[in-house]
């Protein structure tokens, strides 16, 4: 059986994971028989942020507390996530991305990563696991892999694609319903909601992404063994 | 174009709405071609309720704010929802529905429903407009609609369907992935996660029961046309 790592960031689009993207992510998984368990770093909310009224809200709120509302409580700090474990990471998107598990919205390609998750991306890497990262994820991806030279999606957002560039890695355009897959360095990546879309050409993109980060995953096992 | 209207109780099963019943139930809207509107009480939430510790969180929260995360922003207080507007109701569950929605989780079968809801919840059905619940939500429904005779499910889950029963509608077993469709009143539920099962038969049974219920909606206007 395949087993995937999720990463969380939080529980919503503006201050932590992007709930719509995390939620099809386990549905994919779910769907293709992948066991799953699901980590997010136990660390104050850069902020809490009301989507509603454009305001910040006080006091802060803890990015593995407010995961585990996506994950019904099941779901571990993420200095338990251990590359070694798993097949394959998903790490779904949302400004928590950005500013839990990097600076990346102040910084863009500047930006310092959180170190427990630069050294858990940089583990499934080395160990040739597929990675698949949806919404704003490819481009933090994109740092914490310098000048690694993996192609990765954020749609089409321009100063996004430049910072990934920027990075020594290579940003490729698509629409919301497609992924883009780089084979060679087993990376899956689709743009979800950097673009304000429906659900339903999201939900393909995102579909399309970990099917791809899927076979990849049993592919290498297959090699493996 | 038919358009639902859904109703969230906050943004997390233990507190507020269920998050991926939520999700699903707006991608399952969506492939259908249904457009959306979404809309939440503007109060405080009963309690805020951390599921990673099982321990109760200080300060409150409002419920449409927290709604808004599941909406990314795009939603409206609950007493703009007028039936009149709309084809059919979609009501995802969480305990938001029990705590918020109304105090079913305390009071059961004697629970005392947020004016508001009730109102809605009425005028849809007097209007004979089809409405789908998942999970806790039917039960709410059948104390919503007392003596209504309506048929519902919410699983399995035996003293939630004495609740039902003790209101003078009848409580029908069914597993995750099937929905309880009563086309004599236009009522379609399925139990999601009153079961800790894994997400794609609760995918499937919500996929079902907004299927039914987009069904009846495009019947109804048929009809009336």
């Amino acid at each position: 059986m395949t087993r995937a790592a999720v990463i969380l960031s939080g529980c919503g689009h503006t201050d932590g994971a992007e709930i719509r993207e995390a939620v099809l992510s386990l549905l994919a998984l779910d769907q293709r028989g992948v066991a799953v368990e699901m980590f997010a770093p136990d660390i104050p909310q850069k902020h809490v942020y009301d989507c509603l009224n454009n305001a910040e809200l006080s006091p802060s709120r803890n990015v593995l507390q407010e995961a585990a509302r996506i994950a019904r409580g099941q779901i571990q700090p993420l200095v338990e996530c251990a590359a070694t474990s798993f097949d394959m990471l998903v790490i779904p998107g949302g400004f928590g991305v950005a500013k839990n598990l990097s600076n990346f919205a102040e910084k863009g390609k500047d930006a310092e990563i959180l170190p427990a998750f630069a050294s858990i991306v940089r583990d499934f890497f080395a160990q040739k696991k597929p990675i698949a990262a949806l919404c704003i994820a490819p481009a933090v991806l994109a740092v914490t892999l310098k000048d690694a030279g993996i192609t990765v999606t954020i749609g089409e957002d321009a100063g996004c694609a430049a910072a990934i560039e920027a990075c020594g890695n290579i940003h490729q355009q698509a629409p919301s319903h497609e992924a883009v897959i780089d084979r060679q360095h087993r990376i899956a990546t689709c743009s979800a909601y950097m673009r304000e879309d429906a659900i339903s050409p999201i939900a393909k993109g995102i579909d399309a992404c970990i099917a791809a980060a899927v076979e990849m995953a049993a592919q290498a096992k297959q090699h493996a063994a």
